[in-house]
């Protein structure tokens, strides 16, 4: 999916929430988790269905079907294929290798699976991320300043040289390496002071933010600052969406919580 | 695999040696290459067993399954059992995410798959590595300074209040999280300078060591400050092993070269 036809989805719909598919057999409403993989796919399947109109993109999560074995990457392609072309499907991996390795990563995401975009960590540099840069029409987004505590041990260390964090750094030299219709970042909701230095370095690209929702990150401080004119902000909401409800009206109380966001959105496009 | 077992390998064996799998099936021998997914499962186990003798350890990479699909990783799975527990098994998957996707992950390779140890990235902090360090008797071998040519983009960069590079900051952490026992670090062979500061910091930490061969590491550069009286260093080859040649003798060859290395081992040990 191109910037352009992203962009006219989001304001078409009035929506720029991410759904992301952390879909945990533990946490499935009972009549599923009887179902084994199988109710993992079920469960996906009702989740997209019933959030359809709210969101423009799916973030499946890779370790929660790499942890269901060789069946879980099945399961994975046929959400992947549910999800369709109506909706940004992001494979939320964060893979990253020398060279020759993450165009191999690269090639299963976009090609085998048909994902548009995929998330990347950026500790091993240029040559680490680039092969994903080389596929025309997809996505790489790469980790800036993520969500979690953990955020502070690296990302937020000061440069000696360049003056500023690291994540600040992983943005300036990303910027060099690839155009805003092909590279997105990770900015964490839970840092909210960030988005103005973001928009500072990175003022056309899009970002993805996680951190919304369970983690407590806040809509209207993320748009203060984030938004762009093209919107330029993709809002993930995994668990708060999924685990709204753990009956048999899950799908119902999922498109309620993604609905919620969705109408908080409404009032920044 | 607990640490004085692979000690005691390694000392019995006169060998530390580990062969990283890296099954393109581009490169394969043509009468593999047409067997499609299952000749890279009969590739895998002729390396394996043409090799056993010279090596301590496997490092299959998960970029080279997962290319492959589903049947991948049925592929993976039944790799790490021809393996066996005889030898050290390394997922090379370069993971990494929020704690509790970490532990998904961590679950998938260790649980499932029943290998030995995962390669983590540290990128995402302390929580995002503590979820491996939490299974006992399991290997975290985290990403430090790397072999590629990216390493000098954010591994390398001067840290103002550390005053020292990132990557030293990252071991530095890392051994307040880890002990010997359970934590290993990726440093790369292409850095020898490197090694002291990294026994300055690490002392008693298992190195894994990539970049011998293909990418031109100098074996008695890294073993001059590299070796601690555990010998401390798992040293890898990958490609130079697997596709020494490419005929249907590709075993013959490939043991000869993991040979020839194990030979130069021998005097260091």
């Amino acid at each position: 999916m191109e910037r352009a036809d992203l962009v006219e989805l989001i304001f078409r719909k009035k929506t720029f929430l991410c759904v992301g598919l952390d879909p945990e057999i533990g946490k499935l409403p009972t009549h599923l988790r009887d179902m084994g993989v199988n109710g993992v796919l079920e469960f996906n399947k009702a989740i997209i269905d019933a959030t359809r109109e709210y969101a423009v993109a799916y973030k499946p999560n890779l370790a929660f079907f790499e942890a269901l074995g060789p069946d879980g990457w099945r399961i994975f392609d046929e959400t992947v294929r549910h999800i369709g072309p109506t909706h940004l499907v992001i494979a939320d991996a964060k893979r990253g290798d020398i060279g020759n390795t993450s165009r191999m990563y690269a090639d299963a995401f976009f090609h085998r699976y048909g994902c548009d975009a995929i998330t990347v960590a950026p500790y091993m540099g240029e040559d680490s991320i680039k092969p994903f840069l080389d596929f025309k029409g997809k996505w790489t987004i790469l980790l800036g300043l993520t969500s979690n505590t953990g955020s502070d041990d690296f990302q937020k260390k000061w440069l000696a040289d360049e003056r500023k964090p690291l994540w600040e750094t992983v943005l300036q030299k990303a910027v060099q390496w690839g155009t805003p219709d092909q590279l997105m970042f990770v900015i964490g909701a839970t840092h909210p002071e960030a988005f103005a230095r973001v928009r500072a370095i990175a003022q056309d690209y899009f970002l993805l933010v996680p951190g919304v929702g369970a983690q407590g990150g806040d809509l209207a401080a993320i748009c203060q600052h984030g938004l762009n004119d093209q919107c330029g902000l993709l809002i993930n909401a995994s668990r708060s969406i999924l685990y709204a409800g753990a009956g048999i009206d899950f799908a119902e109380r999922a498109a309620a919580e993604a609905s919620k966001l969705q109408q908080q959105m409404v009032v920044y496009l």
